[in-house]
């Protein structure tokens, strides 16, 4: 089963599905500026091209190349910026 | 601009984009098997699951896990087993 889901206007789209990894989105980010709220605990991996994040409880923005990956906790906002589109996914637990 | 595709009767779908790297596609397999033709060269980048590859010219099927990729070139077949959800990136050249 997979789910396709829009954030933000269709900037945001991504395809929801379970697998050994648990319940994954995989998505895409159009260029923007973004505040994400998290339900669950969130490990982020960029998959192709950047994210630029300000992960609760930081002060400044950090650059997530593609390879690399974050994680916020249930219950956090965070802030993006995407400068080119930006795939990703996303592990919850 | 992220367009989203459906193929296999919506068994595999994908959102399209370009960036640095080019014209993109992020895309989720469910369970099942599947043939593809290529137009374009296609480098596959497993991200989460695994695909399971007969690549063009080859008699045995061999496994990508999350973390592997494979190229298949322009004007090509090659069939695809996938026993979980598995995302992959694909990149056309």
């Amino acid at each position: 089963m997979l789910n396709v889901n829009e954030y933000f206007d269709g900037q945001v789209k991504s395809i929801g599905f379970e697998n050994n990894e648990g319940q994954v989105t995989a998505g895409v980010m159009a260029p923007g500026e973004y505040e994400f709220g998290t339900s669950q605990n969130e490990l982020m991996k960029v998959v192709s091209g950047e994210l630029i994040v300000k992960l609760p409880n930081e002060s400044d923005f950090s650059n997530y190349p593609a390879g690399t990956e974050f994680r916020v906790a249930a219950g956090a906002k965070f802030q993006l910026k995407v400068e080119q589109a930006t795939a990703y996914i996303c592990i919850y637990s």
